[in-house]
């Protein structure tokens, strides 16, 4: 047995009671009714007993318009999870080390773990992320991969596109950078993925184009990389049904950007209110959620939740203390600091 | 980089044009119109904006009523492709040795070649499995898996319970069984995962079921094996939209029933006019294809495929001069059997 596997734990997905789920940083719009009565009726038409296109040539091609880039530079998985999976299989092996910066999203080290591989996660205590002290560390200890989260999950910290050209000029390893939160606010480096050789850009539906529930994740990334990993991934990897939603859905992306610009209002509102209040340090964030510090962590993650408020808690000793609440409807996040104040009181 | 990469090719799917898609060993029935409607109403109702349940608790209890095993020794995957991936992932390091029967399904050496471990297939030219000679060369190479494929793709050979539990008893490999064709034939040995230590039973709905365009695979084993490969699967692996549509199914499978008589009575049928042709071998199948041989396999498949009918051809020494028939629709293969008594002419 892969050694590794036995120190993992099942990733942890709560089963609490709640109403107010605000653990995923999932968005909290569904699609519009409109246009899901219009998805439904292509739903219908659906050949469910032919296997996917395995080129996903339809779904590549609007994604190429959304973000102005061939689509043969793009490569669609389920879910960034996937991708990240299939990257790792690709470029590394089992002696090989991916690094990173922490704390960070907790799936990059559970996959390289099932890999097999190395993993190292460089520290940041006040959260803000110096890639000096990345690249020093990947080169002394010759880092094979390196992960860059920008905005951060779970710190909404974001890393600027020089530093990410910083770190690609000064090591060897490919560099992935995780851009899953970035329509929230940060510099995206999709437009360098011709200029290096080892850079790929990973993106996903998930957050503010609000389709979680279809897993669909795509990666951006020069034509020789793209052309190795599409040889790696399995044929049909994404179902008919998300590559047609997804389809439709960045087809339809006026209604996204509305709602991106919301959420990021809601989020600014948010991080005043949680400023005002005694007793929490809360991070700034480009993300779609909001990180907060408070000596009474456990407490506050429990009131929450007797007010049906479900946000996420850590076990890390990098997040001691720490609670990540996402953005939500401009009600729930209403709730949530009416409870919050009562809270902290 | 994961240097058995460089020698894989992309998985092939054709890109021909064609009429009657018989290539895939996909079914020829979609989705009844009354259930779609049905299914459609629920599917209006799913949030995409959350993610999906990642224990798939609704789909495992289907299909545990299904196959009347507890939930809890079912793991559901996107694809047989993934679940084959998670296991390997699981069970092998870069030197451990996967061993199977030759001719069968090419993603077994395909998914072990980007793990990075070993793979050695046993060639059966007559196409019958002697599970003897796995037994023997398993034990000699010390194999750490080995992959029994019943009834086997491409050939359409049934391994006998009796021969799988011989394996079971006599090597110390986990013994992954691959039932993807089980409803058209076979035995089953499902029944027996409370019974050894090492077996996992692969299943799909890709096939009998008709949902090739969802991607969903399942295994069934004992829990011990089943919590580890609950470990190392991503949390979110199955989407809502597959999870729905698959329970769905499953809790109206009568219908499913009926269309797997269809399709056996079919290939009977074409197996019978198959073996009337002068020219071509048609080998007794199981599953819903056949394999005929014939030394102007080149000149038949181009045939076909002037007449809009494509079908699997392949490279691989084994299946030199061999082509994979699905059976279609009544209609389908009636315009088959037309078009190929007349190229054998």
């Amino acid at each position: 047995m892969n050694k590794n596997i036995l120190n993992l734990k099942k990733y942890e997905t709560d089963n609490y009671r709640y109403k107010y789920k605000l653990n995923a940083n999932e968005s909290p719009f569904n699609i519009d009714n409109e246009l899901l009565e219009k998805i439904a009726l292509g739903f219908k038409c659906i050949n469910f007993n032919r296997y996917p296109d395995p080129d996903a040539l339809m779904l590549r091609k609007e994604l190429s318009n959304y973000i102005k880039t061939d689509f043969e530079n793009i490569m669609v998985g389920n879910g960034s999870d996937e991708l990240i999976s299939i990257i790792i299989n690709s470029f590394l092996s089992e002696n090989d080390l991916v690094l990173t910066h922490g704390p960070t999203f907790s799936m990059y080290q559970i996959l390289t773990k099932v890999k097999g591989s190395k993993f190292l996660e460089i520290p940041f205590e006040n959260l803000d992320i110096d890639v000096d002290k990345i690249i020093e560390s990947a080169n002394e200890n010759k880092a094979k991969m390196i992960i860059l989260c920008s905005p951060n999950n779970p710190t909404g910290t974001v890393i600027s596109k020089s530093d990410i050209l910083k770190v690609l000029k000064n090591t060897n390893a490919y560099v992935l950078v995780d851009e899953a939160y970035i329509e929230f606010g940060g510099e995206s480096v999709v437009d360098e993925i011709y200029n290096y050789d080892k850079l790929i850009v990973l993106r996903t539906l998930s957050k503010a184009f609000g389709l979680a529930g279809i897993r669909l994740g795509y990666l951006v990334s020069n034509k020789d990389i793209v052309d190795i990993l599409l040889r790696v991934k399995a044929p049909y990897n994404v179902n008919r049904i998300s590559q047609y939603v997804a389809a439709e859905l960045i087809k339809n992306r006026e209604e996204i950007t509305n709602k991106i610009n919301i959420i990021i209002n809601e989020r600014e509102k948010l991080f005043k209110e949680l400023k005002d209040i005694d007793g929490l340090y809360v991070y700034p964030s480009k993300g779609n959620f909001l990180l907060i510090k408070t000596n009474k962590s456990k407490y506050v993650f429990e009131k929450l939740l007797e007010n049906k408020i479900l946000v996420r808690n850590f076990n890390s000793s990098l997040l001691k203390d720490c609670l990540r609440i996402t953005v939500g409807s401009s009600k729930e996040n209403k709730i949530l600091i009416n409870v919050l104040r009562d809270v902290m009181k």
